[in-house]
């Protein structure tokens, strides 16, 4: 595949160094590594190299969802992808299905939930701060979704306005008070997934899950470890992210 | 959402028992909590609940991918939905994708690599044992993704047939036989990812990626902890599972 | 070393059978892998073999503190080893100090506090149930700590008789109920350690300690997780334990 | 207890600061958070309270075991306190012990050994570096148990000098290369155990003990995690220790 104007573009250096552009003709990007001009990176293929002013090489890829996730610009805690395609299954969601996504942020999630339900589907993503909302806006356009996800600046408080949707995901910083609307919202065996980071907040969500009509309700956490990739002196790395959220899943029934 | 014929339900007991059947007019499902009827849950919305010969309240749910594959016919390993989930975001599998899965097994991976690329996309799906592809066959009808994956019964030493695919995954005892002939197979800035569970495996596995044009290359394992969800006694469960495979990511360059 | 009358033996098999007994001269030994006769075992040396009468090899050796806390009678959740080396290193436990152990169940911590204090110190064992009690004092006993711990059958409501302490550790139901009365039994200086299964004590443990003159909270909970020790296909078990108990630290002051 | 010249006192600031000092009459310590008079240390009790130059609160507590290792001077990588504990159960070391330290480095798992074996017991530690052996050397005399550790500035190419000795600890770069050295020291039923970062490394350890008299044979790996002790906000920290080394013990028979 060839590189055209405005496609996103991963760089990645031997050294592992990577950034996360867009080609405009004419714009040039500087580094430490040297200076690289757009023009010589539109119409290379993904998968080949340039090479910098200061000699470096520099692979030239196309950006997968978590190196999007990860450069994004953002302004919330994001949702990580070791919790997010674990959310997906767990919420089941697909091609054509019809989701909301509560307290969007910089838009990780629904950008993620965009992409399971194609086109047929349709994200509903709730954000109460405007300058929140603004900034997901601008993600999602860069990302192509943005005919997937319809943005809502509005507190849920009031509840949802959609009624039988396939899953709902709410992280928000008191999802309790949220449940019974999230319960309107789903359709009968319809799922939730909802993400606390401290144990006081699983606490108050499982004490209200129970006493609505829901079912099969569960609580995750994971670590996710990566390895040093040589392959004489194998081992873990040294440090690794300890926690970032727990996650907690329920069916709605009656 | 009405269940009707042939449809796929998730039995679900308050204590947390779990039946996946399939619903066939007049048959019956026969467990230890008594005898349901097919026919009392025909015409049923999903998330209702029947009851049993013994009067043991029963809901009657739509299984989500992860209920498919811990409940599937299966003659092997299988990847674990907390891996599976992870492998999907690495390998970026969306829309439209054009993915390998060597190895099939049982099919979760191709079902869930299916799932993702939707109809306009295809999944290639390798096997060399003829039991194993029938089984697979069969659980693909069952999803309802025969027609996104085409299943093909043959040994991968001779190479992969398709070019320019998206994503390859290889689930395989010696994955390091074949990794040229999946640089072979790979587009360009295509991403490969390959399980194994032993750490000898991964070694092996990375002399050879190093040795060949790949970039971007990860070793990753993860450890999930479900928790016992109980509000006024939170806390992990007391077991878990400690390993299942680690995971090597690498995207095709040059 | 030579086996003597009344020495403890862990009997271990090729294939990793483990017995835990205390030689009597004429006694028998009956298990599935065929019967061993005590004589048989008196004279030997440790880390030599005897063979039962079905022919099966079984190693004599000297059982560790890890094999007798798992090997214990016992009637009360241990205190496992993966939690309690850290536990004697973050109370700081060394020779001659004197360590109040409250709750002390079927003794392994007490155990534990007696070997690491030696017959300079002194370990006050408080317990209000007898019958837990008298399977500690039994217990002790056969470990040969009987003259190091002090068993006290006495219910803590009521504080502490010690002053002056090294180390206290809590291992009951509602610890904060006695915080205070472990601050005044505590040197200056002295270290506390407790020990709670749930988040939800935790929660509470915390809240009281600070309210009291206690600094340097810790909170930790650890993960042991052991490989197939197989040289050529290297890698963890399946499944591990998930959780034990969380682990708080604090040191007096004032 | 009264702090007296000479004293070992952990400093703590009530943001968590910590520094460990040897109490000199007449000396000053220089921190950003002010100067502290040693002066107005001495006699003081452990557990009391200083107040910097620039007013700033500073506890003065007597250092643990853990305090001293985390703040020790060293030139190399050291045994943690999460693994410390452990291995000193699985090597089963109680006093009167003789146990052989290979590879003393900074000396802090000599000097744990040495904490375990008290007054009756010995620990022979080599080290095969002139300049590790007088760092160590520097580090027991501060912890006084230098009549307890002997120092050897020895290769263990040529084996150990003591035989029966009841555990013996490997902490080089090729352990392999010394197992039959290390049956020959250990009394028949000592207990070895043998630290390495990689999995290759674990590989060769045991290939080599399966070579060799030595039964139970295990392999384990941890992982300590620190939660931020908040109790209306408990959770985990952001980041932790992923990997410091595997462990692998075995008895000697024969």
């Amino acid at each position: 595949m060839i590189i055209t104007k405005n496609a996103r573009v991963l760089l990645l250096s031997e050294e592992g160094d990577e950034f996360l552009i867009t080609v405009k003709p004419g714009s040039r990007f500087v580094t430490h590594l040297g200076i690289i001009e757009h023009d010589d990176i539109l119409g290379k293929p993904f998968g080949s190299f340039v090479v910098t002013s200061k000699g470096v090489k520099i692979f030239v890829l196309s950006p997968g969802i978590i190196d999007e996730i990860f450069n994004m610009k953002r302004k919330t805690q994001i949702v990580y992808p070791k919790d997010l395609g674990f959310i997906l299954l767990m919420l089941d969601v697909k091609n054509g299905d019809r989701v909301i996504d509560a307290g969007v942020g910089s838009g990780a999630m629904s950008y993620a939930f965009a992409r399971a339900v194609g086109n047929s589907g349709r994200v509903y993503a709730y954000e109460r701060r405007s300058d929140f909302l603004e900034l997901a806006r601008e993600n999602f356009r860069k990302w192509n979704v943005e005919d997937i996800v319809e943005l809502k600046l509005k507190d849920i408080s009031d509840g949802f306005e959609e009624k039988n949707v396939d899953a709902l995901f709410l992280d928000v910083p008191t999802p309790w008070d949220y449940l019974h609307h999230a319960w309107d919202a789903l359709k009968s065996g319809g799922r939730i997934g909802i993400v606390v980071p401290t144990t006081n907040q699983v606490q108050e969500v499982l004490k209200r899950l129970y006493d609505l009509p829901f079912v099969k309700i569960e609580v995750w956490e994971d670590l996710f470890r990566p390895f040093k990739p040589v392959p004489d002196r194998l081992r873990p790395v040294d440090r690794m992210v300890a926690h970032t959220t727990y996650m907690i899943f329920a069916v709605k029934v009656g």
